[in-house]
């Protein structure tokens, strides 16, 4: 058992993360990136250490939880990449133009700095990638923002290693005190929320307690951005076409997705809409019933799933096809828009819902029918291409990420990611939680005009000595500014 | 006297709105770009009815009214232009790697897509820059986004006739029916702003207005990003050698920026730091005297000016250098210092303060006493530069602009442009209101995960057909995707 973070210890970790705020800010891109890169070898080398804590924490296989490091090592290793070509600060220079109309125009130009002391709410199903370690701590530190990670109950021993194993590479690569600091607590976290020098948050996890500290967030005297992954039905929709050329294909990857990780996963899909008559019903149930139960997080998750399987077992026109290790239910799209209220609530865990639909205009009901999610998948076949065509803006505008022919478990780390919906998945939906533009999220852009060159940061001075990305009078290069 | 938006017309106004949004946000970008030039030209050749129209309503004088046109028509070609070019889509491709560690990679096409029906609240000090036709309509619909402009009661028949020419234009250009509506009287915003088709909001006004209006957006049961530039106060620095080298030119560019536009600006300069023994009293209080009293934007503004004119005045250790058309206020640091809530307030309209500083530990004192600000200025030389390095962090950390040797007021608009600072100047201090980058908080990024070429949007596709400026693989360039 790891005790809560005491006050004393809660006022230390602020001020030590306001201290570090200036020196880590201004620390120039390569040197930021030597130090996001101890980190990444640091955990790399501590991974045989670690990977047992968290497999007695969370039960959840050791290859699995391999992965995630080697995910969250990568991903740490991206952002300082990505900090060293120098687009992760977005520098933008429009040179002096005397003769501009209406009036003259200035020398500007525009960095983006880090807003100061982030607090991230590590989730709790991946001990890795999104929690201490995760992208919301890689990205800030990336920003040059000092992150004090609230850990998940769920596994404490692994955030006090993961955090003492960072912190020491940290400071041994030269980082400032107070780069990164872990508490340990309920209550704490929502005290550290409301301290004036915490200046922006990151949350995953559940509907209520997202909303509960997005409120906390913007109401406070000086509100700041809060960026909350919430929960997501992650809807699949199968063409007659995709059934015809791969139905048993589709029945077994659509088990095994929505049974990833016992389920745990924000991007498990939840529903798979598949046309009347479709006959996969036996492979579905077989591939269903050969899934072995497995040990959830945490007591709490698996409660929560116990009452929400009860809760689905029990609305009208849902039917178990089976159940045991994975438990499949089955409905129709004239069923589901009866009681969508009941049926369309996340349960967190491996249960997922076939949805019958009779012809093409239930199918465009059906996706009608839902509110914001992290991903919408797509099962076509390339003669589906009119009718992918035209349901492509209904997934667009109810996703974040839209998959053609694959499944939406598995979120990819890499420049074009985009993990994160419309509400309610994400408070925050113009911002992602995965990929480089993460970073983003704890930047703000300040313009500099007609400052003289010396005294510009590095990266803003006419010579670009550190040979970054820029825009300059709307192009991009890695030029010298002439003036 | 313009009446008041009634419910049915609210309604048809959000109704059509919404029903714009798929049609405006799928265009082409280039298409999209044809319709906003439509509405620039339509604005420039109406200028000579709406200029008359302007100067009646704000009592602002036409010189200064017909920049405002061509600014505001500027900033709407600058914006169709980046749609052109693309960035403003900010698309980022990864082709698929199956080599990719821990997991192979799967082709990802990210592009930011328009959030929906934005309602943007007029200010009253810029009647075309910042209201109707400003900059808050350009950004939102070169994003994609129908717009419903709340009109300010200031100037509403301005507001009426520039929402006419550019609903023609637009529908003249063959823009949906709905990209842009405007909406006349305090509550009718309110009820708008908590209308479920609204998707985000921009504003510029008062701190009490904005934070009133940010709580009922953030509040909503599907929360809403607000944009709102509430007020700052835009301190000015200036060293001894500045004194030395061009006091005199100082103390006149000073009276100039705070008087302009009748002090009516949200960038007005309202302290002026002065070290101890500048020797500049009189020629301040002489430029100052000079200045010809001028009628300000409304009643309600010159009562609000008036009362805090009499309020800064009664202050302990707040002295009246020059009272009339312009009113000059001089006090020290260690006043300021000892009543900050009292004298760090802003005062709309034509008054400044000049502080008196003894020395660089008091300079440093006054920087830190300030919270966030749109600008802070420092008028320094060369010799100065090592005080300017060191000074830099503390004023970055306080403004979103940070100028040498000029003024703040006159916002130039440009790809570098940063208009917006940490609270309370801004709500959302991560996003500008001004320059190319304004587009991106009315936009949300998508990724497609394996979609097919013939499916994906124009801008998406291999062949990139639109030739846009694109980041693919990490590398920004107008290419083809190679698969």
């Amino acid at each position: 058992m790891t005790a809560d973070t005491t006050p004393a210890e809660l006022e230390q970790a602020l001020a030590d993360a306001a201290g570090a705020a200036a020196a880590l800010g201004s620390a120039e891109p390569a040197v930021r990136a030597g130090w996001i890169r101890a980190v990444a070898d640091a955990l790399d080398a501590a991974a045989d250490e670690l990977v047992p804590i968290a497999m007695r924490e969370t039960s959840l296989p050791e290859p699995r939880l391999r992965g995630e490091v080697g995910r969250s090592t990568g991903q740490l290793r991206m952002f300082a990449d990505a900090l060293v070509e120098g687009s992760l600060l977005e520098v933008i220079i429009d040179t002096a133009d005397a003769q501009a109309k209406p009036v003259p125009r200035p020398d500007l130009r525009r960095v983006l700095v880090p807003l100061g002391p982030v607090l991230v709410f590590a989730a709790s199903n991946f001990p890795f990638a999104f929690s201490v370690c995760g992208g919301d701590t890689a990205s800030a530190l990336a920003a040059g923002c000092p992150v004090i990670v609230k850990a998940h109950p769920g596994h404490p021993e692994l955030s006090v290693r993961t955090a003492a194993v960072m912190i020491e590479a940290l400071r041994a690569a030269g980082a400032p005190d107070g780069s990164l600091g872990l508490i340990l607590g309920f209550d704490v976290g929502v005290i550290a929320l409301k301290d004036p020098r915490i200046t922006a948050a990151g949350f995953t996890g559940s509907v209520p307690a997202g909303k509960a500290l997005h409120e906390i967030s913007v109401t406070r005297p000086e509100p700041i951005p809060f960026y909350g992954e919430l929960g997501s039905l992650n809807p699949v929709f199968v063409t007659q076409a995709a059934i015809d050329a791969r139905g048993n294909d589709i029945a077994t990857g659509y088990v095994g997705s929505f049974t990833l990780g016992v389920g745990q996963f924000c991007t498990k899909p939840g529903l798979l809409f598949l046309p009347a008559g479709h006959g996969l019903q036996d492979k579905l149930t077989e591939a269903a019933g050969g899934v072995a139960s497995a040990t959830m997080l945490n007591d709490r998750i698996k409660d929560t799933f116990d009452s929400g399987l009860d809760r689905l077992g029990k609305v009208d026109g849902v039917r178990v096809w089976s159940a045991g290790g994975a438990t499949l239910l089955q409905t129709t799209v004239s069923e589901l828009l009866a009681r969508q209220d009941e049926i369309l609530e996340e349960c967190f865990g491996p249960v997922s819902i076939v949805v019958e639909y009779d012809g093409l205009d239930e199918l465009r009901s059906a996706i009608a029918a839902f509110d914001g999610n992290l991903t919408a998948t797509l099962h076509a076949e390339e003669s589906d291409n009119e009718l992918a065509t035209e349901l492509l803006p209904l997934l667009t505008a109810r996703a974040g990420r839209v998959l053609w022919n694959g499944w939406p478990t598995g979120v990819a780390v890499s420049w074009a990611q985009h993990h994160g919906g419309p509400f309610p998945s994400t408070v925050g939906s113009i911002h992602t939680s995965v990929g480089v533009t993460a970073a983003r999220r704890f930047q703000r852009p300040v313009a500099y005009q007609d400052a003289p060159d010396p005294v510009l940061p590095a990266v803003l001075r006419d010579a670009n000595p550190l040979g970054i990305t820029r825009r300059i009078n709307g192009v991009i290069s890695q030029d010298e500014v002439e003036r």
